[in-house]
Formats: C-alpha cells, sequence, structure tokens
C-alpha cells in the first residue's frame, strides 16, 4: 500500500470521526493563519491559537474570518507562545503543534524541556514528504533539517521515525533506501558502510516493519530503468517511498532540489517527540505549511 | 556572459575553424560509437578509435556508417587501448580523451601514469554542466564523481577547474555557490566554515576570475525570489553558474536527482588533466554521452 498523491492523504484525514485539534506557538503570522484557516475551512483540523491575541485577532479579521475567541490564549511573548502551546498538548487540550511567527529553537527549546516537554528520549528527526512529478508513488526524504550528522544508532532511529510514521498512515511495510554515490561497499566512504550494516540490522530484525537497501545510488533509488541498466534488481530499487541522507547537508540540498528544481509539492514535520511539530521556514509557501499541516493530521495518533 | 541552453553550445564547437579529435579508449560499445558518429555527423568531432579493431567495424557496419581504417587503432585489451588513447594525446594526434567499454579505473590509470600520462599535478574533478528546465541558465555541479571528501585546498582546486573551464567555453566571471544545508556559518557544520573560507579566499584574491558566494543553501542558489523572501540578496544567489557540493555523495545525489527527478539534461568530463576525459557511466543515455563530447570539445584548448 501507498499514497500516489496528496489529494489522497487529505482524503485520509477527511475521513476521520474527529478533528485533530493543531496548538500553534506564536500565530500571529499571516502565511501560517491562512495554511491553518484553509485547513479548517475543509474540515481536516481545529485550530488553537496562542501568541499575541490583539495581533492574531487582527489578521483574523483582514482574512475576512471569524474565530471563536476562547480558542485564542494570550502569551506575552514567543517562549511564553511556545510554553504554551506545548502545554496545551501535554493537558490533551490539542493533539500536535506547529510553529508560527518564531524561531525554530526557541519553540524546540519548550519541546525538549524535560519537566513540561514533549519528549520521549527517541531521536527527533525532521521527515519529509513529497510528491515529484513523475514518481509514482510519495517519496519521504529524511534528515535534511534536524539530525546533523547521524552516527549509525541515530540512522537506525532516523528509519524508525519515518517508517513508524508511514505504518501510521496506513503502510504495511515500506521500501527504505539508505543513499551513498554508489550502490556497493567502499570502505573509503563511510556511508556506504553504514548503509551496509543499517540493511543488515534489517535483515537481522534490529529494524522491524520495512525493507532497507543500501548503499544506493539515488537513481537507482527511485528509477526502475536505471536500475535495470546497471544490472541493480530489487525490491527497493525504482520503488523506494523512503530515501534516508546520510547527513543534515546531503538531505537538505537533496530536499531543496526536489522542490526548486524538480517542482516537487512537500510537507514535513518533526517526528520523534510525542506528537508532530510542524515546522516549516520563512522560505515556505502557504501550500506547503497546509499540506504540512495534512501530513502532520494524517500521522497523529 | 552565460550559456542557455545545450544548443548554444553546440553551435559554438560548429563554429571552430577545425574539429577537435576524441580519442575513444576501448570503442567497441555500440552506445559510445553512436554517440560518437552523432557528434561526427554534425561536423562537431573527429573520431579517433582504439580498441578491438574487429568488433569496432562490425559496429560501425550495423550502424550502417563507414569509417577509415587508418583511424582505427589496434589494441589487444583494455589496458593497452588505455595506454594507446593516452599515447595519441600525448603525440598531438588527438585533441581529448573518450572512455568507451572499459572500467573508469583502467582508463584512469594510463591517464595518471607519471611518464606517459596525461596528469598535470592539479587536482582531478568531474565538471558536470545540466539544463534544469525553468533555470534560467546552464548550471554545473562539482564534484559528484571523482574526488570524495575534498579538503579545504582540494575543494579551492575544485572551483578553478570548474571557473577555468567555463572561462574557456567564453564565460567571463561565472557565479559560484559553495553549497551547505544553512546560509550562515555554523561552527558544528564544517561544510559552513569551508564554504566560509573559499568565499574569503575570493575576496582576497586566492581564487581568481569568479565570484565565490558560501554557504549558501541550494534553494537561494538557484531561485531568486526564495533568496528574497530569506532576505538573502547577493550578486551569486538565484543567478549561480557553478555550484559547489561539499563532498561525492552530497555531490552525486545532487547531480542525479537533477537528472532523474528534475529531467534536466547533463553532460560532464573529468577536468584538471591535461585534456578534458569524457567518462560516462553505464546508465548514461546516448544523448548525454553526445552532450559530453560536446562540452569537452568545446572546453579543449
Amino acid at each position: 500500500m501507498f499514497y500516489s498523491d496528496f489529494d489522497q492523504l487529505i482524503e485520509k484525514v477527511k475521513s476521520f470521526p474527529t478533528m485533530k485539534r493543531v496548538a500553534v506557538a506564536a500565530a500571529e503570522d499571516e502565511h501560517t493563519l491562512e495554511a491553518v484557516f484553509k485547513a479548517k475551512s475543509e474540515g481536516l483540523v481545529e485550530p488553537i491559537l496562542v501568541g499575541n491575541k490583539e495581533q492574531i485577532k487582527e489578521i483574523i479579521k483582514s482574512m475576512g474570518e471569524s474565530f471563536q475567541d476562547e480558542n485564542i490564549h494570550s502569551a506575552n511573548d514567543v517562549v511564553e507562545s511556545a510554553a504554551l502551546a506545548v502545554k496545551l498538548v501535554n493537558e490533551n487540550k490539542a493533539d500536535f503543534l506547529m510553529k508560527g511567527k518564531l524561531e525554530t529553537s526557541t519553540l524546540l527549546k519548550a519541546v525538549v524541556n524535560k519537566e513540561i516537554g514533549l519528549g520521549t528520549g527517541h531521536v527527533m528527526s525532521h521527515f519529509v514528504i513529497q510528491k515529484i512529478p513523475g514518481y509514482h508513488k510519495m517519496l519521504v526524504t529524511t534528515d535534511g533539517g534536524m539530525m546533523m550528522y547521524p552516527t549509525l544508532e541515530e540512522k537506525k532511529a532516523i528509519i524508525e521515525n519515518a517508517v513508524n510514521t508511514l505504518i501510521a498512515i496506513g503502510y504495511d511495510k515500506p521500501k527504505v533506501a539508505v543513499l551513498a554515490a554508489v550502490e556497493y561497499v567502499n570502505p573509503k566512504m563511510p556511508e556506504t558502510l553504514d548503509a551496509d550494516a543499517l540493511a543488515k540490522m534489517n535483515q537481522n530484525g534490529e529494524i522491524e516493519n520495512c525493507i532497507v537497501e543500501g548503499p544506493l545510488s539515488f537513481d537507482i533509488a527511485i528509477d526502475k530503468e536505471i536500475a535495470e541498466i546497471k544490472g541493480f534488481n530489487s525490491e527497493v530499487a525504482g520503488d523506494a517511498d523512503i530515501l534516508i541522507a546520510p547527513n543534515i547537508t546531503a538531505g537538505n540540498i537533496l530536499g531543496k532540489s526536489l522542490v526548486v528544481a524538480a517542482k516537487a509539492k512537500m510537507a514535513g514535520f518533526i517526528v520523534g517527540a510525542k506528537v508532530p511539530i510542524v515546522l516549516t521556514s520563512r522560505g515556505s509557501s502557504s501550500e506547503e505549511k497546509y499540506l504540512s499541516i495534512v501530513i502532520s493530521a494524517a500521522a497523529t495518533k
């Protein structure tokens, strides 16, 4: 089972018996509120806004929308916004979290707070799912935004985060390609050693509920024809659901090349905390923010 | 000055007063000969074929082509093919080199031979030039195929190789973006430190004839609109001619994502030896081989 495009994902979220509640920290941001209200108007989520109440109300008014006052929670500054949004999740008044007009580090500080945060002890990683024109299924790339230079154990955790997310939205046994520059082990290239070790951990049951292959080059991972020309036949080659990047730099360049050069639609969130955390950047379009709300709602338990 | 697409590059090579001569090592390969004969029929290059003469003649016949016997040089095996093709260049009987049906390592062994090779003492790197649909100019990415984990000095050499190649085909002052996951220096990310150092080496005249900026994220490097949203105004942002990848893995993933996912047309060769060396892979299309001959002919002195 796999999703072919975002529309299928949107339909899935629409079919939920109750709407997921998203707590938006420092919601006083026009692009964020546009995306949130689009998701709300489609019956996908119920927003709970935290931040500068006057500014939030002004933006909502300028958008020609109306909103219940009791679902706007006042905070004096962005630090308080972040803490309050996290608290709403912890008190089960919200189901997942979204970043508004504040620095990522400010929000994450509240998330990882040992006493009142949302940490689970598990590695947190950036899960990005995209629809690339011409590829027959949705494709996850990770991690290009959170873990910098993951160790082997951390790469295992990144795979588990991605696999568990896809399983949460309905996949059975996602196909995972661990990327490198080549498709064989070269002791001079540490990425290939890690990829090989991860594939073996999958074979011996240490990494479950998925099929892990690697090292694989990008073209073999998502192009069956090239895989065949290169004599590479496997279950994952040309049919990957998840691509594991060796580090943040390769992952970030890959993700951005897919969006900017390949015109992929993308959505993403941080996985590994108690709930999904939508963390889009200043450069993100309203559509990316909206689709990130959709995938987070879909992945919320 | 810049090239917008491969057609402009083809026109440039057509305008040369004399054709460049390409020595093809182990030419007994159908895809290679197809590309070579396409370039020949357009008046772009004069081929000199080295390898198994009987097989070469058979393939040429099956292609419905004819060819002067004296321009096919017999070799007993691929090692001899490589050595003979290199010798033809050294004796000024050929202008540049192309790989046929042999391992890259076999050809490069002949190239780097201290006595009879084509080395110059300079770093050799893989220069790839591509036309991405939607980007307004040709884009070079390097290095995703040769230098594994370049040091700062080696990155400087990779930039010089790429800049000198563009200058050889007519550019004035290429714009170079040194890629990272972010556009600011973060001491925890070595790629950003190197990128910053390279930009400074450019400012103080150690890297000449170009404008180097970095660290830059991929989207800022080739998308002016995103650069503006992120408040990043510079000469290179959104207008890069050359992208420098931090290492072979990131460079390889980037190059392949541009070709496979973004449907870019690409061409490439090894730069840094006495002459360009066309080194396409088994997965390369005939068109890629042909365009690689074109860019190599254009860059040959």
